[in-house]
């Protein structure tokens, strides 16, 4: 319904993107079984790698991804011995009563392993199926974030061993019209690269043009080095023709 | 990659639900072609009554949605005459050249109508396939917006008759967990509604919870009737339990 803005998506994009993954799409869908179903089957006949989802894990009666998730792999919904110990202990911690809208938390697909949640009181889980890695994680940023960091990373680093690395240039007084096809040119001459123009809008109606240009590589130091060297080279001819571009270093993280 | 966080999906939804459309998916995917026409053929051939695409429609060389809309459905990308004018005007009045990379935005799929964008340069344009109305917009949230606005509403509003209205709660000092088996009983009681709790957590830790109620009518005045008579039912079940629950008025904008 456009109630929240879904800013995981882009954070957990972002690094997956660092991690070496291309990601393939970014899906919103309602507290609907049959969507849900749809999406993740889909995923799974697509072989995708990684499916990463966030929310309805919590104890809430609309809460119900973990369910969902289970009829779409053909599994059952079981309670897992692991996230039951750590519900209890969070409840017994926070000294309220382990009610079964609670208890719901510690129910997941047959076969799941359990992410532990240090924030809140959902635990996260991971399951397989096919060529296929689901991770379920909860929807409040704050644990979701925490989780992907401290358990998730490490779990789906052996997937791919690629780091991804951005230099950028800053490109003032040009319409993105005007370099488009220097940029096109450029971005012809270096299929290894992912070349994006980003026009930056502030609020006293000025604007810039923000260049990004990204590389995969097994070392990281290796992907960073290809990435700057071939953003001089767009740079140079910017340059060239006129235009004010400068490198912003160490922005590979904005 | 995650660079943007997209607020233009939710801002439509938000829209669209409005307008009383029940919104089926939100799908962000990256600048290519397979993956574009992927998502549009899926729209068609489920019937899905209106797509809205933003994004791609600029100068640039990665600007690319109309070509792949077109080759979607199977139909040519022709130069539109209208779009050739406004484009022509544009850049006339801002006194460059219109290189063939600007003359691009002119191009749409045959049988398109176009959408002027009274805030840049890239004109909009709507197509229709068997059920399926596709509009494109660009990117950019504040032209996106006002054209969304100015024209994009009027043309879609013969689709549907519905208006939805939404009422709210403010329920604090719970936590989401205590209550939700009180909503899932209100939930089942007013199968017409669509009930949804977003706990909200402010910067000092400390929490609220915002309770949704929304239905939908012919009729707007009738729909929120009906929002706020439910909440009020929602109200007085968490008083009689004693839970903090108040009316938000004049909130369904939120």
């Amino acid at each position: 319904m456009g109630v929240v803005v879904n800013t995981n998506g882009s954070w957990i994009a972002r690094r997956l993107t660092s991690l070496g993954f291309y990601v393939d799409r970014i899906i919103v869908v309602r507290d609907s079984r049959s969507d849900v179903e749809e999406e993740v089957r889909r995923a799974v006949e697509k072989r995708i790698k990684l499916l990463v989802t966030t929310g309805g894990l919590g104890p809430t009666y609309d809460d119900s991804t973990a369910s969902f998730i289970a009829s779409a792999l053909n599994r059952k919904l079981v309670l897992n011995k692991n996230a039951l110990e750590l519900v209890k202990k969070k409840y017994e911690s926070m000294g309220v009563e382990l009610t079964s809208a609670r208890l719901k938390q510690a129910y997941m697909p047959e076969g799941a392993r359990v992410i532990p949640n240090p924030v809140g009181t959902a635990p996260g889980f991971i399951v397989e199926m096919g060529d296929t890695i689901i991770v379920s994680l909860p929807g409040v940023p704050r644990e979701m974030k925490k989780m992907f960091e401290e358990y998730v990373e490490k779990e789906i680093s052996r997937i791919t061993g690629y780091r991804v690395a951005s230099a950028w240039l800053v490109i003032r007084g040009a319409e993105e019209s005007s370099i488009a096809e220097i940029i096109e040119e450029k971005a012809r001459e270096h299929p290894e690269a992912y070349i994006k123009t980003h026009p930056i809008v502030l609020e006293d109606g000025s604007f810039y043009i923000r260049l990004q240009v990204s590389t995969a590589s097994k070392n990281y130091r290796e992907a960073e080095e290809k990435a700057r060297s071939i953003a001089l080279d767009v740079k140079k001819e910017l340059c060239k023709r006129g235009f004010n571009a400068e490198l912003m270093d160490r922005a590979n993280n904005c």
